[in-house]
Protein backbone atom coordinates (compact mmCIF):
# COMPACT_ATOMS: atom_id res chain seq x y z
CA UNK A 1 0.00 0.00 0.00
CA UNK A 2 1.49 3.30 -0.99
CA UNK A 3 1.72 6.36 1.28
CA UNK A 4 2.63 10.02 0.69
CA UNK A 5 4.73 11.57 3.44
CA UNK A 6 4.86 15.45 3.04
CA UNK A 7 7.54 17.79 3.97
CA UNK A 8 5.96 21.24 4.57
CA UNK A 9 8.01 24.24 5.75
CA UNK A 10 8.05 28.41 5.60
CA UNK A 11 11.43 28.08 4.54
CA UNK A 12 12.92 25.57 1.74
CA UNK A 13 11.60 22.24 3.95
CA UNK A 14 15.43 21.02 3.50
CA UNK A 15 15.38 20.23 7.58
CA UNK A 16 11.81 18.45 7.50
CA UNK A 17 12.66 16.39 4.88
CA UNK A 18 16.43 15.93 6.64
CA UNK A 19 14.42 14.12 9.28
CA UNK A 20 11.43 12.54 7.72
CA UNK A 21 13.71 11.03 5.45
CA UNK A 22 16.15 9.79 8.45
CA UNK A 23 12.84 8.62 10.46
CA UNK A 24 11.50 6.41 7.57
CA UNK A 25 14.28 4.78 6.50
CA UNK A 26 13.91 3.02 9.87
CA UNK A 27 11.05 1.23 8.39
CA UNK A 28 12.00 -1.24 5.80
CA UNK A 29 9.05 -2.34 2.76
CA UNK A 30 8.01 1.06 2.73
CA UNK A 31 6.06 2.26 -0.29
CA UNK A 32 6.91 6.10 -0.20
CA UNK A 33 6.01 8.66 -2.73
CA UNK A 34 8.11 12.08 -0.97
CA UNK A 35 6.90 15.35 -1.72
CA UNK A 36 8.42 18.43 -0.17
CA UNK A 37 6.28 21.65 0.07
CA UNK A 38 8.50 24.89 0.53
CA UNK A 39 7.36 28.55 1.14
CA UNK A 40 4.37 27.82 2.80
CA UNK A 41 3.90 31.03 4.39
CA UNK A 42 0.80 32.20 4.08
CA UNK A 43 -3.03 31.12 4.71
CA UNK A 44 -3.54 31.00 1.41
CA UNK A 45 -0.50 28.71 0.85
CA UNK A 46 -1.40 26.82 4.30
CA UNK A 47 -4.97 25.58 2.49
CA UNK A 48 -3.66 24.98 -0.51
CA UNK A 49 -1.33 22.35 0.96
CA UNK A 50 -4.08 21.02 2.95
CA UNK A 51 -6.10 20.63 -0.56
CA UNK A 52 -2.87 18.44 -1.86
CA UNK A 53 -2.63 16.66 1.47
CA UNK A 54 -5.90 15.51 1.38
CA UNK A 55 -6.08 14.42 -2.53
CA UNK A 56 -3.65 12.20 -1.74
CA UNK A 57 -4.93 10.74 1.51
CA UNK A 58 -8.33 9.82 -0.98
CA UNK A 59 -5.95 8.68 -3.51
CA UNK A 60 -3.47 6.07 -1.17
CA UNK A 61 -6.86 5.40 0.43
CA UNK A 62 -4.28 6.00 4.33
CA UNK A 63 -3.53 8.81 5.80
CA UNK A 64 0.00 10.87 4.56
CA UNK A 65 2.42 11.57 6.92
CA UNK A 66 3.57 15.00 7.31
CA UNK A 67 6.90 16.41 8.54
CA UNK A 68 6.36 19.92 9.30
CA UNK A 69 8.92 22.86 10.76
CA UNK A 70 6.49 25.76 9.90
CA UNK A 71 7.09 28.11 12.56
CA UNK A 72 3.27 30.45 12.98
CA UNK A 73 1.12 28.40 15.18
CA UNK A 74 -1.60 29.40 12.59
CA UNK A 75 -0.22 28.15 9.54
CA UNK A 76 0.13 25.08 11.62
CA UNK A 77 -3.04 24.79 12.77
CA UNK A 78 -4.22 24.67 9.25
CA UNK A 79 -2.25 21.92 8.22
CA UNK A 80 -3.90 20.24 11.18
CA UNK A 81 -6.97 20.40 9.47
CA UNK A 82 -6.03 17.65 6.79
CA UNK A 83 -6.06 14.05 6.97
CA UNK A 84 -2.46 13.79 6.99
CA UNK A 85 -0.71 12.46 10.38
CA UNK A 86 1.32 15.67 11.16
CA UNK A 87 4.75 15.39 13.03
CA UNK A 88 5.06 18.90 14.05
CA UNK A 89 8.51 18.90 14.47
CA UNK A 90 9.32 22.59 15.92
CA UNK A 91 6.01 22.28 18.39
CA UNK A 92 7.48 19.24 19.23
CA UNK A 93 10.89 20.12 20.47
CA UNK A 94 10.67 24.21 20.54
CA UNK A 95 9.07 24.28 24.32
CA UNK A 96 11.46 21.72 25.86
CA UNK A 97 14.38 23.51 24.12
CA UNK A 98 12.79 26.84 25.68
CA UNK A 99 12.61 25.75 29.16
CA UNK A 100 16.44 24.06 28.80
CA UNK A 101 17.54 27.50 27.90
CA UNK A 102 15.85 29.60 29.92
CA UNK A 103 14.68 31.63 27.15
CA UNK A 104 11.60 32.09 24.94
CA UNK A 105 12.31 31.41 21.10
CA UNK A 106 11.97 33.93 18.38
CA UNK A 107 9.71 32.02 16.55
CA UNK A 108 11.61 33.56 12.92
CA UNK A 109 10.91 32.12 9.38
CA UNK A 110 13.95 30.08 8.34
CA UNK A 111 16.04 31.47 6.34
CA UNK A 112 19.67 33.92 6.61
CA UNK A 113 19.96 35.05 10.00
CA UNK A 114 22.72 37.69 10.18
CA UNK A 115 25.17 35.43 12.55
CA UNK A 116 25.23 32.81 9.67
CA UNK A 117 26.95 35.28 6.75
CA UNK A 118 29.95 34.80 8.06
CA UNK A 119 30.02 30.89 8.23
CA UNK A 120 27.78 30.78 4.59
CA UNK A 121 30.83 32.62 3.13
CA UNK A 122 33.48 30.25 3.94
CA UNK A 123 31.01 27.77 2.53
CA UNK A 124 30.74 28.89 -0.88
CA UNK A 125 34.33 29.70 -0.88
CA UNK A 126 34.90 26.23 -0.32
CA UNK A 127 32.78 25.20 -2.85
CA UNK A 128 35.15 27.41 -5.40
CA UNK A 129 38.12 25.78 -4.13
CA UNK A 130 36.97 22.23 -4.64
CA UNK A 131 35.80 23.22 -8.19
CA UNK A 132 39.01 25.04 -8.71
CA UNK A 133 41.27 22.00 -7.50
CA UNK A 134 39.40 19.34 -8.87
CA UNK A 135 41.47 15.98 -10.14
CA UNK A 136 44.93 17.74 -10.17
CA UNK A 137 44.09 21.29 -12.08
CA UNK A 138 47.20 23.20 -12.92
CA UNK A 139 47.93 26.12 -10.73
CA UNK A 140 46.12 24.60 -7.50
CA UNK A 141 46.49 25.88 -4.42
CA UNK A 142 47.59 22.82 -2.24
CA UNK A 143 49.04 25.22 0.66
CA UNK A 144 45.36 26.19 1.52
CA UNK A 145 44.35 22.57 1.58
CA UNK A 146 42.74 21.16 4.66
CA UNK A 147 42.93 17.74 3.16
CA UNK A 148 44.06 16.46 -0.42
CA UNK A 149 41.82 13.28 -1.87
CA UNK A 150 44.33 10.93 -3.49
CA UNK A 151 43.07 7.65 -5.45
CA UNK A 152 42.89 6.11 -9.00
CA UNK A 153 40.03 7.31 -11.45
CA UNK A 154 36.61 7.15 -10.08
CA UNK A 155 36.89 6.18 -6.97
CA UNK A 156 35.34 8.69 -5.52
CA UNK A 157 37.71 11.71 -4.96
CA UNK A 158 35.39 14.32 -6.49
CA UNK A 159 31.88 14.21 -5.14
CA UNK A 160 33.57 13.72 -1.60
CA UNK A 161 35.72 17.07 -1.63
CA UNK A 162 32.65 19.12 -3.09
CA UNK A 163 30.51 17.30 -0.17
CA UNK A 164 33.39 18.61 2.20
CA UNK A 165 33.06 21.92 0.90
CA UNK A 166 29.54 22.46 0.52
CA UNK A 167 28.32 21.07 4.44
CA UNK A 168 31.70 21.64 6.26
CA UNK A 169 32.92 24.32 4.72
CA UNK A 170 36.42 22.27 4.93
CA UNK A 171 39.19 23.16 1.73
CA UNK A 172 39.15 19.68 0.15
CA UNK A 173 41.57 19.27 -3.21
CA UNK A 174 41.75 15.86 -5.26
CA UNK A 175 44.57 14.50 -7.07
CA UNK A 176 44.19 11.46 -9.32
CA UNK A 177 46.98 8.88 -9.02
CA UNK A 178 47.36 7.57 -12.70
CA UNK A 179 48.91 4.27 -14.64
CA UNK A 180 52.23 6.10 -14.98
CA UNK A 181 52.64 7.04 -11.12
CA UNK A 182 51.38 3.31 -10.37
CA UNK A 183 54.34 2.39 -12.90
CA UNK A 184 56.58 4.39 -11.08
CA UNK A 185 55.90 3.26 -7.51
CA UNK A 186 55.46 7.47 -7.00
CA UNK A 187 53.62 9.59 -5.40
CA UNK A 188 53.11 12.60 -8.04
CA UNK A 189 55.67 15.16 -7.90
CA UNK A 190 53.37 17.99 -7.04
CA UNK A 191 51.84 16.09 -3.97
CA UNK A 192 55.28 16.23 -2.51
CA UNK A 193 55.42 18.76 -0.18
CA UNK A 194 52.24 18.40 1.00
CA UNK A 195 52.28 14.79 2.07
CA UNK A 196 50.95 15.21 5.59
CA UNK A 197 47.44 16.17 4.01
CA UNK A 198 46.94 13.40 1.59
CA UNK A 199 44.02 10.88 2.54
CA UNK A 200 43.53 8.27 0.45
CA UNK A 201 40.21 6.56 -1.11
CA UNK A 202 39.95 3.35 -2.46
CA UNK A 203 37.19 1.06 -3.98
CA UNK A 204 36.20 -2.53 -4.40
CA UNK A 205 37.84 -3.43 -7.99
CA UNK A 206 34.36 -4.90 -9.65
CA UNK A 207 32.66 -1.57 -7.85
CA UNK A 208 35.18 0.52 -9.74
CA UNK A 209 34.72 -1.79 -12.79
CA UNK A 210 30.91 -1.05 -13.31
CA UNK A 211 31.50 2.63 -12.03
CA UNK A 212 34.00 3.17 -14.98
CA UNK A 213 31.68 0.84 -17.13
CA UNK A 214 28.80 3.49 -17.31
CA UNK A 215 31.67 6.41 -18.58
CA UNK A 216 33.38 3.99 -20.89
CA UNK A 217 31.64 0.52 -21.98
CA UNK A 218 33.92 -2.39 -22.70
CA UNK A 219 36.96 -0.18 -22.77
CA UNK A 220 40.16 -1.51 -21.35
CA UNK A 221 39.81 1.10 -18.58
CA UNK A 222 36.98 0.10 -17.33
CA UNK A 223 37.93 -3.94 -17.39
CA UNK A 224 38.00 -5.96 -14.24
CA UNK A 225 41.25 -7.13 -14.77
CA UNK A 226 43.14 -3.18 -15.06
CA UNK A 227 40.57 -2.15 -12.05
CA UNK A 228 42.20 -5.07 -10.14
CA UNK A 229 45.83 -4.12 -10.99
CA UNK A 230 45.30 -0.05 -10.04
CA UNK A 231 43.41 -0.83 -6.90
CA UNK A 232 45.85 -3.58 -5.99
CA UNK A 233 48.79 -1.02 -6.61
CA UNK A 234 47.49 1.60 -5.34
CA UNK A 235 46.67 0.70 -1.85
CA UNK A 236 50.14 -0.52 -2.19
CA UNK A 237 51.30 2.74 -2.34
CA UNK A 238 49.17 4.31 0.15
CA UNK A 239 50.90 1.55 2.42
CA UNK A 240 54.26 2.57 1.77
CA UNK A 241 53.82 6.19 1.80
CA UNK A 242 52.09 5.90 5.07
CA UNK A 243 48.91 7.81 3.66
CA UNK A 244 45.84 6.88 5.31
CA UNK A 245 43.21 5.30 3.56
CA UNK A 246 39.43 3.79 2.95
CA UNK A 247 37.79 1.40 0.89
CA UNK A 248 34.46 3.69 0.28
CA UNK A 249 32.66 0.65 -1.97
CA UNK A 250 29.53 0.54 0.67
CA UNK A 251 29.96 4.52 1.88
CA UNK A 252 27.85 7.63 1.01
CA UNK A 253 29.81 11.00 0.50
CA UNK A 254 28.24 11.80 3.86
CA UNK A 255 30.03 8.86 5.38
CA UNK A 256 33.34 9.29 3.61
CA UNK A 257 33.45 12.82 4.46
CA UNK A 258 32.63 12.78 8.28
CA UNK A 259 35.31 9.53 7.93
CA UNK A 260 38.09 11.74 6.71
CA UNK A 261 37.13 14.83 9.00
CA UNK A 262 37.99 12.31 12.07
CA UNK A 263 41.08 10.59 10.67
CA UNK A 264 42.30 13.84 9.68
CA UNK A 265 41.42 15.72 12.85
CA UNK A 266 39.86 18.43 10.35
CA UNK A 267 36.60 20.80 12.66
CA UNK A 268 34.30 21.90 9.92
CA UNK A 269 34.28 25.59 9.45
CA UNK A 270 30.39 25.73 8.86
CA UNK A 271 29.97 27.71 12.39
CA UNK B 1 26.66 32.12 29.40
CA UNK B 2 28.28 29.77 26.53
CA UNK B 3 26.73 26.75 26.19
CA UNK B 4 27.42 23.52 24.02
CA UNK B 5 25.16 21.45 21.71
CA UNK B 6 26.43 18.05 20.78
CA UNK B 7 24.84 16.12 17.94
CA UNK B 8 25.43 12.60 18.92
CA UNK B 9 24.79 9.62 16.33
CA UNK B 10 25.61 5.82 15.44
CA UNK B 11 26.03 7.64 11.66
CA UNK B 12 27.46 10.49 10.60
CA UNK B 13 25.33 12.95 12.88
CA UNK B 14 24.22 15.06 9.81
CA UNK B 15 20.76 14.83 10.37
CA UNK B 16 20.84 15.44 14.44
CA UNK B 17 22.97 18.23 13.03
CA UNK B 18 20.54 19.76 10.62
CA UNK B 19 17.87 19.25 13.00
CA UNK B 20 19.95 21.03 16.08
CA UNK B 21 21.40 24.05 14.09
CA UNK B 22 17.36 24.36 12.88
CA UNK B 23 15.88 24.73 15.87
CA UNK B 24 18.78 26.71 17.87
CA UNK B 25 18.24 29.01 14.90
CA UNK B 26 14.71 29.88 16.58
CA UNK B 27 17.08 31.42 19.59
CA UNK B 28 18.33 35.08 19.69
CA UNK B 29 21.76 36.19 20.89
CA UNK B 30 23.38 32.45 22.32
CA UNK B 31 26.56 31.76 22.29
CA UNK B 32 27.03 28.03 21.09
CA UNK B 33 29.73 25.75 20.84
CA UNK B 34 28.73 23.05 18.52
CA UNK B 35 30.53 19.53 18.26
CA UNK B 36 29.12 16.53 16.11
CA UNK B 37 29.92 13.37 17.40
CA UNK B 38 29.48 10.54 14.48
CA UNK B 39 29.53 7.19 14.73
CA UNK B 40 28.94 6.30 18.36
CA UNK B 41 27.93 2.99 18.34
CA UNK B 42 29.73 1.08 20.97
CA UNK B 43 29.10 1.30 24.81
CA UNK B 44 32.93 2.46 25.00
CA UNK B 45 32.13 4.85 22.54
CA UNK B 46 29.28 5.93 24.45
CA UNK B 47 30.60 6.55 27.80
CA UNK B 48 33.37 8.48 26.26
CA UNK B 49 30.46 10.67 25.09
CA UNK B 50 29.45 10.92 27.99
CA UNK B 51 33.12 12.06 29.38
CA UNK B 52 33.30 14.37 27.01
CA UNK B 53 29.40 15.93 27.65
CA UNK B 54 30.18 16.07 31.39
CA UNK B 55 33.21 17.75 30.58
CA UNK B 56 31.50 20.25 28.97
CA UNK B 57 28.99 21.13 30.95
CA UNK B 58 32.00 21.35 33.71
CA UNK B 59 33.58 24.09 31.63
CA UNK B 60 30.26 25.97 30.59
CA UNK B 61 28.59 25.95 34.25
CA UNK B 62 25.56 24.48 32.61
CA UNK B 63 24.27 21.36 31.00
CA UNK B 64 25.13 20.99 27.62
CA UNK B 65 22.01 20.24 24.88
CA UNK B 66 22.24 16.49 23.28
CA UNK B 67 20.61 16.21 19.86
CA UNK B 68 21.13 12.65 19.14
CA UNK B 69 19.98 9.65 16.34
CA UNK B 70 21.31 6.93 18.16
CA UNK B 71 19.09 4.03 17.64
CA UNK B 72 20.05 1.70 19.87
CA UNK B 73 18.37 2.40 23.26
CA UNK B 74 21.02 0.62 25.40
CA UNK B 75 23.72 3.58 23.60
CA UNK B 76 21.01 6.07 24.37
CA UNK B 77 20.64 5.11 28.25
CA UNK B 78 24.15 5.86 28.48
CA UNK B 79 24.75 9.26 27.14
CA UNK B 80 21.35 9.56 29.50
CA UNK B 81 23.67 9.25 32.32
CA UNK B 82 25.37 12.22 31.31
CA UNK B 83 24.93 15.94 32.38
CA UNK B 84 23.60 17.20 29.38
CA UNK B 85 19.75 18.14 28.15
CA UNK B 86 18.76 15.32 25.85
CA UNK B 87 16.98 15.54 22.85
CA UNK B 88 15.73 12.13 21.58
CA UNK B 89 15.29 12.49 18.08
CA UNK B 90 14.36 8.94 17.06
CA UNK B 91 12.65 8.08 20.49
CA UNK B 92 10.34 11.34 20.43
CA UNK B 93 9.06 10.45 16.64
CA UNK B 94 9.77 6.51 16.01
CA UNK B 95 6.86 5.46 18.58
CA UNK B 96 4.00 7.96 16.90
CA UNK B 97 5.65 6.96 13.40
CA UNK B 98 5.12 3.08 13.99
CA UNK B 99 1.49 3.40 14.98
CA UNK B 100 0.69 5.80 12.00
CA UNK B 101 2.38 2.92 9.58
CA UNK B 102 0.96 0.16 11.31
CA UNK B 103 4.14 -1.36 11.70
CA UNK B 104 7.44 -1.29 13.40
CA UNK B 105 10.77 0.18 12.86
CA UNK B 106 13.68 -1.93 11.92
CA UNK B 107 15.89 -0.26 14.28
CA UNK B 108 18.66 0.10 11.92
CA UNK B 109 21.77 1.82 12.15
CA UNK B 110 21.59 4.74 9.71
CA UNK B 111 23.84 3.93 6.80
CA UNK B 112 23.22 2.20 3.21
CA UNK B 113 20.20 0.90 2.50
CA UNK B 114 19.81 -1.00 -0.35
CA UNK B 115 16.66 1.11 -1.65
CA UNK B 116 18.89 4.38 -1.78
CA UNK B 117 21.58 2.97 -4.15
CA UNK B 118 20.02 3.62 -7.03
CA UNK B 119 18.80 7.08 -5.83
CA UNK B 120 22.28 7.89 -4.76
CA UNK B 121 23.69 7.06 -8.00
CA UNK B 122 22.09 9.82 -9.66
CA UNK B 123 23.02 12.22 -7.14
CA UNK B 124 26.89 11.05 -7.44
CA UNK B 125 26.20 11.71 -11.37
CA UNK B 126 24.49 15.20 -10.99
CA UNK B 127 27.74 16.01 -9.40
CA UNK B 128 29.79 14.92 -11.96
CA UNK B 129 27.93 16.62 -14.71
CA UNK B 130 27.91 19.79 -12.48
CA UNK B 131 31.54 19.94 -12.38
CA UNK B 132 32.05 19.20 -16.19
CA UNK B 133 29.57 22.05 -16.92
CA UNK B 134 30.25 24.61 -14.62
CA UNK B 135 31.08 28.25 -15.98
CA UNK B 136 30.41 27.44 -19.97
CA UNK B 137 32.70 24.66 -20.06
CA UNK B 138 33.06 23.51 -23.60
CA UNK B 139 31.62 20.18 -25.04
CA UNK B 140 29.32 20.94 -22.34
CA UNK B 141 26.19 18.50 -22.54
CA UNK B 142 23.35 20.75 -22.23
CA UNK B 143 20.76 18.70 -23.96
CA UNK B 144 20.67 17.12 -20.89
CA UNK B 145 20.36 19.73 -18.71
CA UNK B 146 17.46 20.06 -16.30
CA UNK B 147 18.47 23.73 -16.04
CA UNK B 148 21.23 26.20 -16.99
CA UNK B 149 21.84 28.64 -14.41
CA UNK B 150 23.17 32.12 -16.39
CA UNK B 151 24.03 35.35 -14.94
CA UNK B 152 27.39 37.82 -14.35
CA UNK B 153 30.58 36.59 -12.80
CA UNK B 154 29.84 35.61 -9.08
CA UNK B 155 26.59 35.97 -9.39
CA UNK B 156 26.17 32.64 -7.25
CA UNK B 157 25.83 30.03 -10.43
CA UNK B 158 28.13 27.40 -9.24
CA UNK B 159 27.53 26.85 -5.73
CA UNK B 160 23.74 26.21 -6.60
CA UNK B 161 24.76 24.37 -9.31
CA UNK B 162 26.76 21.92 -6.92
CA UNK B 163 23.57 22.20 -4.47
CA UNK B 164 21.39 21.47 -6.65
CA UNK B 165 23.21 18.25 -7.62
CA UNK B 166 24.37 17.12 -4.24
CA UNK B 167 20.97 17.53 -2.56
CA UNK B 168 18.85 17.13 -5.49
CA UNK B 169 20.40 15.31 -7.99
CA UNK B 170 19.14 17.41 -10.98
CA UNK B 171 21.52 18.28 -13.28
CA UNK B 172 22.60 21.77 -13.55
CA UNK B 173 25.23 23.53 -15.41
CA UNK B 174 25.54 27.33 -16.05
CA UNK B 175 26.90 29.65 -17.88
CA UNK B 176 28.69 32.95 -17.47
CA UNK B 177 27.49 36.14 -19.08
CA UNK B 178 30.46 38.21 -20.53
CA UNK B 179 30.47 42.29 -20.87
CA UNK B 180 31.01 41.11 -24.61
CA UNK B 181 27.35 39.20 -24.52
CA UNK B 182 26.00 42.52 -22.46
CA UNK B 183 27.76 44.99 -25.19
CA UNK B 184 26.12 42.86 -27.96
CA UNK B 185 22.52 42.92 -25.75
CA UNK B 186 22.49 39.21 -27.08
CA UNK B 187 22.37 35.54 -24.95
CA UNK B 188 25.81 33.65 -25.75
CA UNK B 189 24.81 31.57 -29.30
CA UNK B 190 25.57 28.11 -27.70
CA UNK B 191 22.81 28.94 -25.41
CA UNK B 192 20.36 29.44 -28.43
CA UNK B 193 18.77 25.48 -28.46
CA UNK B 194 18.19 26.09 -24.82
CA UNK B 195 16.52 28.83 -24.11
CA UNK B 196 13.82 26.91 -22.40
CA UNK B 197 16.17 25.81 -19.74
CA UNK B 198 17.89 29.25 -18.94
CA UNK B 199 17.34 30.81 -15.33
CA UNK B 200 19.01 33.94 -14.66
CA UNK B 201 20.46 35.17 -11.18
CA UNK B 202 20.98 38.36 -10.35
CA UNK B 203 22.34 40.03 -6.96
CA UNK B 204 22.56 43.78 -5.60
CA UNK B 205 25.40 45.56 -7.22
CA UNK B 206 26.80 46.70 -3.96
CA UNK B 207 27.06 42.64 -2.79
CA UNK B 208 28.50 41.64 -6.07
CA UNK B 209 31.14 44.11 -5.86
CA UNK B 210 32.12 43.13 -2.06
CA UNK B 211 32.21 39.71 -3.75
CA UNK B 212 34.48 40.58 -6.22
CA UNK B 213 36.58 42.68 -4.19
CA UNK B 214 37.67 39.83 -2.49
CA UNK B 215 38.66 38.27 -5.85
CA UNK B 216 40.55 40.76 -7.16
CA UNK B 217 40.60 43.43 -5.01
CA UNK B 218 40.88 47.11 -6.33
CA UNK B 219 40.00 46.13 -10.42
CA UNK B 220 37.86 47.75 -12.47
CA UNK B 221 36.38 43.84 -12.39
CA UNK B 222 35.33 44.69 -8.58
CA UNK B 223 34.28 48.06 -8.98
CA UNK B 224 30.74 49.51 -7.63
CA UNK B 225 30.40 51.26 -10.98
CA UNK B 226 31.05 48.32 -13.00
CA UNK B 227 28.80 45.82 -11.47
CA UNK B 228 26.41 48.19 -11.32
CA UNK B 229 26.40 48.64 -14.99
CA UNK B 230 26.32 44.68 -15.31
CA UNK B 231 23.61 43.65 -13.52
CA UNK B 232 21.36 46.65 -14.97
CA UNK B 233 22.23 45.36 -18.33
CA UNK B 234 22.12 42.12 -17.42
CA UNK B 235 18.74 42.34 -16.13
CA UNK B 236 17.76 43.97 -19.02
CA UNK B 237 18.65 40.92 -21.10
CA UNK B 238 16.93 38.60 -18.48
CA UNK B 239 13.68 40.38 -19.66
CA UNK B 240 14.07 40.96 -23.35
CA UNK B 241 14.71 36.91 -23.07
CA UNK B 242 11.93 36.45 -20.89
CA UNK B 243 13.98 34.54 -19.15
CA UNK B 244 12.92 34.25 -15.23
CA UNK B 245 15.43 35.82 -12.85
CA UNK B 246 16.07 35.79 -9.05
CA UNK B 247 17.69 38.38 -6.99
CA UNK B 248 20.07 36.63 -4.83
CA UNK B 249 21.54 38.85 -2.20
CA UNK B 250 19.76 37.82 1.04
CA UNK B 251 19.42 34.23 0.11
CA UNK B 252 21.45 30.96 0.62
CA UNK B 253 22.25 28.14 -1.77
CA UNK B 254 19.50 26.22 -0.37
CA UNK B 255 17.01 28.94 -1.14
CA UNK B 256 18.01 29.60 -4.42
CA UNK B 257 18.12 25.83 -5.43
CA UNK B 258 14.71 25.53 -3.51
CA UNK B 259 13.21 28.74 -5.72
CA UNK B 260 14.84 27.85 -8.75
CA UNK B 261 13.19 24.31 -8.83
CA UNK B 262 9.54 25.57 -8.20
CA UNK B 263 9.99 28.08 -10.59
CA UNK B 264 11.28 25.34 -13.50
CA UNK B 265 8.75 23.07 -12.25
CA UNK B 266 12.06 20.54 -11.58
CA UNK B 267 11.37 17.08 -9.43
CA UNK B 268 14.47 16.34 -7.26
CA UNK B 269 16.06 12.44 -8.09
CA UNK B 270 17.04 11.93 -4.79
CA UNK B 271 14.40 9.59 -4.22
Amino acid sequence: MKRTAFFVSDGTGITAETLGEALLAQFEGLEMEFVRMPYVDTEEKARAAVERIDAAALRDAAPPLIFDTVVDRHLRQILGTSRGNMFDIFATFLAPLEQALGKPSSFTVGGFHHTQHHQYHQRIDAIHYAMANDDGASGSEYAKADVILVGVSRSGKTPSCVYLAMQFGVHAANYPITEDDLDRGRLPAALGPYQDRLFGLSIDPERLASIRHERKPDSRYASLRQCEDEVRQVEGLFRRHRIPFLNTTQMSVEEISTRVMMEKGIQGRKR
